[in-house]
């Protein structure tokens, strides 16, 4: 078969799109001001924002004034989590025997709180396998005095909302799970979630009016969900949600967090003012007119897009475990992102598959992207349980808007034998180091 | 006089020149991965993020792990003071009385730590009229339990390194001082302080080992000095030093923050550990790209546009002054960027101005451009002493790459009937209260 370049890693960071390019040319030949400006340029420039704005919150379903512009999903994932928690973090905590003689008589309410006699700064429920810029934010609260649940996932990838109910205490104030996950795709039941929480505020409102009014705040990272499923915030029933323009082809350093309107968070960077003093720092004009044409490129494309790549995808999928022996698929089959398959391939390394695939023109990768540096293997597939050999031995292909089946039909073609070359030289190491 | 489009808001947004466009080109076209991956493309842009560094390096002749790219000078001076502060933050602080009985007998030394029983986390010690992004930094330092002191500048907007000697304790732990004032352009003699405080290190190092072993870090906000003023760190002997996209021509939402090896410094954002984990988050390869030849063509024209701009700007400065009665010049004649000239046209609001010099095609702001939001007189003017009228009717002009001597003329054409015309409009209105 023909030698092809073929691009798999759209997870990783998908390539700006020609029309994404095209939207952003007039402000890159230096047609704009200082949105702070009041002279024409400037206030165009501040008009141009605004209108960013306004198609965005179209598609999020929210409030122009709901959208903070960062400079991507690391930083909005650290505003809602740090943000949040700092905003309302509580020196004092009711212990349980006050919540206990409270005038609410509530079985459910009362083992929902019987272990919270700690006085931590304030409680926050993540899962194991999400995005390090979630786990090492809620790291840092740690080390701040709050304390985090770090709920665990099924084989599967899915986060159990029974797990959720059982973890809350008086003192939680946030709670974040991602819509998608970036390694294996499961797509989390983020309605579900949002929906129960939204019965149990009140819930805990009767409860506990002293406890941050009772409020929990539900956030998501949708950076790998944007693109392919509903971002719509009063459907979800979330709170806060990240996306950021290398996932949905826009441009790099942009990302924005939605903040519902009476959420309580403070800025983790300070300045000048701007962005209702949320963020401050001159508005990456750029970025934003790159992030929002991706964005509505993204959200009119999707349900065609997730059509085709989830039947490219399966065509993957089944190719694979059918020409590749001793071969399991991780994560969900049904609740699954439609560009995503990761595989464990027994018996070999994934970064000399990574390395020999990239000889040919596939570009794959092993783990998730962020942590290719690092020899650790991924939380993400330790936390479904996979083996440290099916752990070293995972790959990710991520589709994405150029794929075709012509690519798919050139990657079942070269990876078998890029498999069995490797599990031969593993085979002979392995006598080698046997004598 | 034939109108003309003069933009003379260089200090606020310096457009993205065509050079720096066309060196983003191919990375626009979609020609990066993302840099922690292992196959070609992701290795290619890992080492084009490597030249990147090296090249920015060579002009601040410092190592290239001492950059860290940030999404703007906002970010880039909260890293460097919440990180360094927060580094350093201590609970126990030793009092006076432990600093007299020790070995050093230094009466020098011993009136400087006369006022130090305080037990604060760390002192830290700015300017009162640094850019928003410090002064906002060290306030939000304030409310976490250090102390700031924020010391005066004199009429032409001068610190006085005898002020800095006086402020010092032993609990100081940061010093932050801006290279050049965005509003009135004043140059700061930053390489007199930093060479000064390298012998204050070592006498506080002997002093007070238990003192963050005696280091006073040192940064320098320099986002209006790159492009006019030198930024070798080690002539100038700072630790950090924050230079950023927009004022050097460069694209939007892109920084550099400069941390000399040896400083201890934490994160203000966690994440995946890019960037040494100082600095999370997929790196932001079109602005890195963009940021580094920007940087690099400043460099490069920086001595004869210095020059250039000097000429125009005091052209500028003596036309105005000569051409416009009641009318003074904000800041120092001598220690001045090149391209700043700010004036208070006493008995007109600066903003009236600002609007009918846009109707006219000239660019100009009143106050500092990130403020123009609010009312508030300009924290820096009133810093130099003006009086509530002349902080109110003052006027910026920063003149740039593109501004010439037809410019200038321009604008002495227009300025003074427009003046005028706004202080008959204000004297009318002043008859009319009288009635």
């Amino acid at each position: 078969m023909e030698r092809r370049e073929v691009y798999l890693d759209h997870a990783a960071l998908a390539p700006l799109d020609k029309r994404v390019f095209l939207a952003m040319e007039p402000y890159l030949k230096g047609g704009y001001g200082n949105p702070s400006s009041i002279y024409t340029r400037g206030r165009a420039t501040r008009d141009k924002i605004g209108d960013c704005r306004t198609e965005i919150s179209w598609i999020l379903h929210c409030q122009s004034d709901e959208i903070v512009f960062t400079s991507g999903g690391t930083e909005s994932d650290n505003l809602a989590i740090l943000g949040v928690a700092r905003a309302n973090s509580k020196s004092e905590i009711l212990n349980s025997k006050q919540i206990q003689n409270s005038d609410v008589q509530n079985s459910k309410l009362n083992s929902m709180f019987q272990n919270s006699e700690s006085r931590c700064k304030g409680h926050i429920i993540t899962t194991q396998f999400e995005h390090h810029a979630v786990l090492n934010a809620c790291k840092q609260l740690e080390s701040e005095g709050f304390e985090v649940t770090y709920l665990p996932v099924d084989k599967d990838g899915l986060v159990k909302l029974e797990d959720i109910k059982q973890a809350i205490r008086p003192e939680t104030i946030l709670i974040s799970i991602m819509y998608a996950n970036n390694e294996i795709g499961t797509v989390q039941p983020i309605a579900e979630i949002g929906n129960w929480l939204k019965t149990q505020k009140s819930i805990r409102q009767l409860a506990d009016k002293s406890q941050n009014n009772g409020k929990i705040y539900f956030h998501t990272d949708a950076c790998q969900a944007a693109g392919y499923l509903d971002l719509d915030v009063n459907r979800l029933n979330v709170d806060l949600l990240t996306s950021n323009g290398t996932k949905i082809y826009g441009p790099t350093g942009i990302g924005i967090l939605y903040v519902r309107n009476g959420v309580k968070i403070q800025p983790v960077i300070f300045g000048g003012g701007q962005q209702g003093g949320l963020r401050s720092g001159t508005e990456n004009i750029l970025g934003i007119v790159g992030f929002t044409e991706a964005l509505k490129i993204a959200d009119r494309e999707r349900t065609g897009e997730s059509a085709r790549l989830a039947k490219l995808r399966d065509y993957l999928i089944d190719g694979v475990l059918t020409r590749i022996s001793n071969t399991g698929l991780n994560g969900s089959k049904v609740n699954r992102l439609p560009g995503n398959a990761n595989f464990s391939f027994y018996g070999v390394e994934g970064e000399a598959m990574v390395l020999m695939l990239d000889e040919e023109g596939i570009a794959v990768s092993t783990g998730s992207a962020c942590n290719s540096d690092s020899l650790e293997p991924s939380h993400v597939l330790k936390a479904i349980g996979l083996s440290h050999e099916g752990a070293h031995g995972s790959l990710r292909f991520s589709l994405g808007r150029r794929t075709t089946k012509q690519d798919i039909d050139y990657v079942l073609a070269v990876l078998p034998s890029v498999v069995s070359r490797l599990r031969s030289i593993s085979a002979i190491r392995s006598d080698k180091e046997k004598i």
